[in-house]
């Protein structure tokens, strides 16, 4: 327990936050509620409620805490460059160069997979946790990665004509369609997917 | 009922897939039994096992039925010259412009939809559908499209060095992605949508 405040309680939130993880994975969106959650984390609703408005909210930060190491993340601990609107192509290259071997081991573990698919497979049965998570944590990079792609066009890191958005859906895809296949795979096998899919949209050197 | 038994009973068929993918969407994987889709289809579980030997089985089809007009699909009613692998790159871009507009009209359907996150979200809960769906529905169009894809690097119509496997999980996986996000989408958005992703690819001419 901290006295200051400051950070508020991270303790509570990381409690909170790996509670939901786990129930998210063992029972689905269905079956982790706030109670649920509150109990594993050994803290009251209330203490639960003050850091997030909605269950909504709380369950799509809890997907997004588990993503740990992929490049833009929005952890607090983050450089803060990583997400500057404002970085240059070789930047963002050397920055998704130096972010895959924790996004690979992070991407190839069988509990971040699961929570995956628990979260989207939730899309039409509990719509609004794929829309927090979309409006909270996608959005927001998005925002940042766009300008930075469409300045590399015009600069001519990348083919003129190059249709950003469409570029930006189709890797980030990528990445989800190879969680989502069945079977095992090791970091090693991630690492050498996303080398691939990185280098063939133009977003990795050599 | 058809009496000369060939095809054997399309009717059935189409009743039990139908139920399918009816259980598949209202209750998920798991509430999708052999014997509740035999009730709804009003046939016997005998029935349905001639058909297909596991509920997984059963369970992929019905997902892989549902997916009318998507470019490659392996109807019994398709052209079979869908699925050459010796098809020309202009017979390919050709197939996917024909494809397209059918094929945004069954991706916005909501029913769609929430059977692609059904069968996803199932990925760690059920792993063996995901697996069936694997093997024996999108293996085989790969082993189709990569051979295509390689020899129109070969031939000039895409740059060289393209990684086509990455491109084609790229390609995918942005229809897939789109399909996760929340929010309706209309026909003409998801015909857009598939156009930039085909073109950005090199996969549609213009």
């Amino acid at each position: 327990m901290t006295r200051t405040g400051r950070p508020r309680s991270t303790a509570a939130d990381a409690a909170i936050l790996r509670a939901a993880r786990e129930l998210l994975v063992e029972r689905g969106v269905g079956g982790a509620s706030i109670e649920e959650i509150a109990r594993r984390a050994e803290v009251s609703k209330v203490t639960v409620y003050r850091r997030w408005s909605s269950r909504e909210a709380l369950l799509a930060a809890a997907v997004e805490s588990s993503a740990e190491g992929l490049p833009g993340r929005t952890h607090r601990e983050a450089d803060p460059a990583e997400l500057d609107p404002d970085m240059t192509y070789d930047q963002m290259t050397a920055l998704i160069e130096s972010a895959l071997p924790q996004a690979a081991r992070t991407l190839a573990t069988p509990g971040y997979r699961a929570l995956l698919a628990q979260a989207f497979g939730s899309r039409f049965t509990h719509p609004g946790v794929m829309a927090a998570y979309w409006d909270n944590h996608i959005l927001p990079r998005r925002r940042v990665a766009l300008p930075v792609l469409r300045r590399a066009v015009t600069e001519g890191h990348l083919p003129p004509g190059t249709d950003v958005e469409a570029l930006l859906d189709m890797t980030v895809g990528a990445l989800l369609y190879r969680l989502l296949q069945p079977g095992d795979i090791t970091p090693e096998e991630m690492l050498d997917h996303l080398r691939r899919v990185y280098r063939q949209a133009g977003l990795l050197r050599s």
